[in-house]
């Protein structure tokens, strides 16, 4: 969407912060940031933009400080285990100006846990314990060991399917808007062609999201273009007019969900 | 890494833009962040942190203030193609206070490219001619239409395959540094397990980035642990102290590269 464009309907704002140097040395693929990005926009929160930062303390406060100022709600994921690179808790801790305590009901928590794997709860684990003070716990059905919500912010696992769990339990602490519902027009043409027709209807429908997206799929040249938006009607309206105006260049227009 | 420990070989520093409304929807998965973060570190060049940004005029601008800035190189990736939200071009030219104007080596490229296809070079596709006043070209050997450079920003398409031959183009233009080499130790021992032994070696090697990344796999648990150095003989020394310790401890460990 262009900075001039009209407001939607109303949406709360978010930000993500991927935190683990894996990702900046190109060692891991994030997975973390496109679960939630589609997991929000089902809840009809708008992602405005997420950030990769390493383990580093003032990288992760600065960050940190700049996008819950920002925006309605912030992600974190990453840093919260119980090595010494896991430096998220504190710096959050610093972030708000809040001492780091060890959570009492986080340690029962562990301490339940590691008796039932029969493993011990030693130094390293209760670090996991330590949070803000302040900070209300968010629930991990996988791995036991809690993240934490602090203010407007979310402090959730790095790894995928625990951070994909805490996320769950997070996103029932908080109200969702209305969901933007998303079509898309596969179209047979590429981008240069569609790009006067789909500025035009744009011009047309100021309050529509519209995204090109080339693609080249077994030999020919071609564009996905997405709508998005709150109101139904009007989405449809506007696919309706882009299918035939795809239809008349000779596109073979195809609606995907 | 920690904010505290001393500083490492000399490395230019690199920040990574991802512009683009389809990767904050979560409608498509990035993976330029990945191919960039290897390529750099490769190269010798710390990828200090990523952004994820919208198609949006403001928040281009802001993010690349901020990193230009901040960092010897930045890297965009999208919003350089024929359509209305490919607004990439605009903003950086707005960023650095120069006007927009067509850039008749590009224009030439353009010809050329769409005579040789038979299609029309229509008024959106010379929109990719359109750079900042000073760009100088990127080449890109996949579909013509370049990149470009600015100062110490490099602009690329956002199509993975268009934006890896570029990359390759661009980072001719810059000077590497002392790439860090990296080891793995696998060991079939949980992280909490590991984590005061790892603090320990850190400790005892400030200069090398140590990092635990926890998995599960054929029902067992187990921790790679990465470290990261540019001096080579320091790394081996720390990779060996901590193959014996994992060893002592039962974690069978097993070296990766």
């Amino acid at each position: 969407m262009s900075a001039s464009k009209p407001s939607r309907s109303p949406q709360p704002t978010a930000a993500a912060l991927i935190i683990g140097n894996e990702i900046l040395s190109g060692r891991t693929q994030d997975v973390n940031l496109n679960y939630i990005a589609r997991r929000l926009a089902e809840c009809g929160i708008r992602l405005v933009e997420a950030r990769v930062i390493a383990d580093e303390e003032r990288a992760i406060i600065a960050a940190l400080d700049d996008c819950r100022a920002r925006y309605d709600w912030v992600f974190t994921t990453g840093g919260i285990g119980p090595t010494h690179d896991d430096i998220t808790s504190e710096s959050v801790a610093k972030a708000f100006g809040v001492p780091l305590e060890q959570n009492a009901v986080a340690r029962n928590l562990l301490e339940q846990q590691y008796r039932e794997r029969n493993v011990e709860l030693n130094e390293a684990r209760l670090r996991m314990a330590n949070m803000p003070r302040g900070a209300e716990l968010v629930d991990n059905p996988v791995s036991g060991a809690p993240g934490f919500k602090l203010g407007n912010v979310f402090v959730l696992a790095g790894v995928p399917s625990i951070m994909q769990a805490m996320f769950e339990s997070a996103v029932e602490h908080i109200p969702g808007g209305v969901p933007l519902r998303s079509r898309t027009v596969v179209a047979y043409l590429p981008e240069g062609t569609l790009a006067g027709p789909l500025k035009e209807l744009q011009g047309e429908y100021p309050d529509i999201d519209m995204g090109s997206y080339p693609f080249y799929r077994v030999g020919r040249f071609g564009s996905n273009l997405v709508l998005r938006a709150a109101d139904e009607g009007r989405l449809e309206e506007a696919v309706r007019k882009l299918v035939a105006r795809v239809d008349q260049l000779g596109g073979e227009p195809q609606l995907e969900a």
